[in-house]
């Protein structure tokens, strides 16, 4: 029935957090163990310097390293997705690049976002930067950060751009999502993937492609276990595994005060799973004791405690 | 009566644009003839890499480039502020060291723009910033564009951080701004700019220390006209001059769709000028042929016609 | 595995627009005929003066009239929901006594928007007015129009109050759906019921018990056949019932330029149809002989063109 | 230079409260001694059923009881405007009726705020409604609970519409103000009055006609005296006044904790003051005992301490 995605770009993609020991130094063994903890949850592939990545948070040399150590650590064991998103173009094919050599299998890129733009700029913007990346190119709707959608008719005229192959859409809008999956159905090859984990379940239920979880960091099977159960149409298993993520959702993303916090909480669970440090770029911060309590106590409800989750 | 500002934050420092031949290649003549021709004006300093200068549309290497060549050719003539607003701390202070090197003034600075952040964590990011910048730092308020309001409080807070020596609030919120403005009327050595040009003439009558303006690209002679006027509180000039700015504000920067137009709207009329080049950096473009014409009709009204307006 | 919904809040209760021959007068023979078209369908209610009904819009005697005139032709056939939404308390509280005494089932009330409250200020009004309505009480989370946002804790209190019995989301904001279904999942007689006719088959799936759709009044039995495949879990039929209540919604809902135009389309629509005028009350406009073209041409492709669809 | 002014609009026009001893029952002996209170300062008018009177959060009846004491116990004294806003046509043209009859001056309306609106859609609306007003209107431009912006060409077009004398901007916007400012200047009998009280000084320097000043509910000649120093190119006194004019705005105003403070503010102040009851309609709530005594002590900061202030 539903339409055949790209081939690498299916299933769940988790946006994985970047370990750091400071703020211009990766926290490299934390790396290392959290790319094992995601890949041994049974993921399609793995997206890094995203938003839940703090790309745009984290320096330039920062970024091209952690590309490189990324791509060795996998290895070839799932397909490396890239975010390439900057305000200037020209660090975005620079990055790019770098991810090419480096062995990626694709780039994610939002809207530059300082300036808002109009969506022929938009538009022309997509165009002229596709010819120039080395890779397959994942188009990025982020309206909370960039200020702009990428809306329905600009996504379809991009759809047309030969490299483009994807669209990741974080807006929270299902509204907005099915007006593209309906547009995008009869297109073989390209793929509809939705960010917000709470919307997964109906994301795949009602014709997306895969989801780019950030909860994935800390406990990958569920977001693997919930998509195939949507794929499976298993009802039953897709309630009680939605149910789980919202259980995620509603605690480890909700301690703390700012919109920070659900990478806060992420990062500290991680922390307190023993997989790699919960510290985070400026202009953020690691939760304190009281928090990181909170967040312990929540794993254990949660029956997360551990890297044998 | 009013406090005295910070020795080299005051009166008229255009927000200059950044002339380019390409996405990554500087109008090196025209930037030449820009700063002479801004200069010319009778202007306070010169502000290179804000939001008019394109700054984060910029690479790197380019933004180095201008920075050096702007501080050799203006040569003292006035002190250069230089923006080094990134979403990346690290490279906001790459940017910095090398202001300082080719012998800038002062740094000005937005929040970082891609997340959100919550005051206290704004706060902080000033604080630990601020220690590392090699030159006094001006704070950037410019919600638009960043998302987030340097809150009153917060700004409170930070110009007491060592190094913090003015505000520029380009928020176009005049409540804010009087808010601003009381709170910092005892403090000596702290200046408070206003953004927009079209705010220039009330935010000097009631407070404020300077502007930032974009429109003295164009005609600089106008804007620190009316500041002359209102600091000598003429308010017969005051009322002639700020209806010139709402005349210029009026056409120039309302030719073109979308929100960039402002922006393509000086850089051609800088082109018709015969000043420099009207290319924009990614991902925006310079306006076409019908546009020019009109752009060209309304310096004609103006009697902006040449270099020598 | 779900929970009870209150007795009469589940399945599809149209939000019915109000047939007008000119700003105070009703379209009494459109509105029989509305009301046995939406009837025919085989929903489970009817709601009168919600943001489709135009309520807002309309004076205190159309809206009594409505009221009258709606019970007794629906005349027990299923239960009448009455919109009593005011900015004024008072106004409220005399509409949902006029619904009383006419019949009515419900009362549906989304807070008042015309001052943005607070979330304690919202709770304590609905503390306030629920124990004065004689009816039992909807709540109506509607943001776009109201500027407040409902937050879970408040609905969670909320469901507290007696005589507090559903919540109708139009927010179109899934996660928020999600964190109330989760939240209210025990609390038998108490209903979740859906907004935006787009989000139904995924809210049905996924919890709720009912869908308020704009797009049964000119179509019902299409919004009762996605309810019954979704609660029978029937997913092929709901992906393709689901494609059908999209198509609606991208063709009807689509022309014309302003926030409007989805209740221009549905009117317009009404009117090709036969079923009743379709005057809007001020500040709104029914659609031009060129727009009315159009809804014609969406109709025909959709193979909605009489009563007898 | 200035153009002239609308005969009655100009000057300081007090956007009075309504006092309150519950929901639906004026303060009589608070509204006269209030009346009298704000006349003693010197105003030029009188503007009931605005925001800061809660209009749209009164009954029907009371406004009617309200409009008809004021106008009587005004009696003539200075011209009385009536906020006629509402979301239903009818219930505006009711109102308007009823000024008309009770011997108001003018009406003032805001664009209906439940519905956004379209430009054109607004500009029909007004066009519609002003030939069936028996009073000179005043357009009342207030996004922020509206909205709905009246855009500067929909307000050039309706400044053409007979009837219509006035705007009012509430915005806080002053670059829409200063276009407007522009706009208008040569329209002799039409004013351009300021909402914002902060926003004052610069509204009169720069070419408006007139202030509509919540703040004068409780200290009217602070505002009538910064209106004469503007108007009178005093610029040491505005720039004292308008310092006066902040601290109320900085102590009064922001006590509470939602938008709603202000009114909460200025009530408790004028209850403190024994001038009338502090009773906010629903949604809202009078201070408690804390707050109340922090109002006091900043009336006693501000040397407001009672009617012989």
């Amino acid at each position: 029935m539903a339409k055949k995605p790209h081939t690498t770009m299916r299933g769940i993609i988790p946006a994985m957090v970047t370990p750091l020991l400071a703020t211009d130094t990766l926290d490299i063994e934390g790396l290392h163990r959290l790319i094992d903890h995601i890949l041994s949850g049974g993921v399609h592939g793995l997206f890094v310097l995203g938003t839940t990545g703090e790309g745009p948070s984290l320096s330039s040399r920062l970024r091209r390293e952690l590309i490189d150590r990324t791509c060795r650590h996998v290895s070839g064991r799932v397909p490396v997705l890239v975010g390439i998103t900057d305000t200037s173009f020209i660090e975005s094919i620079g990055l790019a690049e770098h991810a090419a050599d480096c062995g990626a299998a694709a780039l994610v890129l939002a809207p530059p976002y300082y300036f808002p733009a109009g969506q022929p700029e938009l538009l022309e913007y997509i165009r002229h930067i596709a010819p120039r990346l080395p890779l397959p190119l994942v188009l990025y709707n982020i309206p909370s950060h960039t200020k702009t959608t990428i809306e329905p008719a600009t996504v379809q005229a991009a759809s047309d751009v030969p490299g483009v192959v994807a669209i990741k859409d974080s807006s929270a809008d299902m509204i907005y999502f099915h007006r593209l999956a309906g547009m995008l159905k009869d297109k073989d090859g390209f793929s509809l993937l939705v960010g917000p984990e709470e919307l997964l379940a109906e994301a795949i239920l009602l014709g997306g492609n895969g989801g780019v979880c950030s909860g994935a960091n800390i406990c990958p099977q569920l977001y693997v276990q919930l998509y195939d159960a949507a794929v499976g149409r298993d009802l039953r298993a897709v309630a009680e595994l939605h149910e789980r993520v919202m259980a995620v959702s509603n605690t480890i993303y909700r301690v703390g005060q700012y919109e920070s916090r659900y990478l806060q909480g992420i990062k500290c669970a991680l922390s307190c799973m023993g997989i790699c440090s919960d510290f985070l770029a400026e202009p953020f911060h690691q939760f304190g004791q009281q928090q990181r309590q909170t967040i312990l106590k929540h794993l254990r409800t949660l029956a997360l405690t551990g890297l044998d989750n």
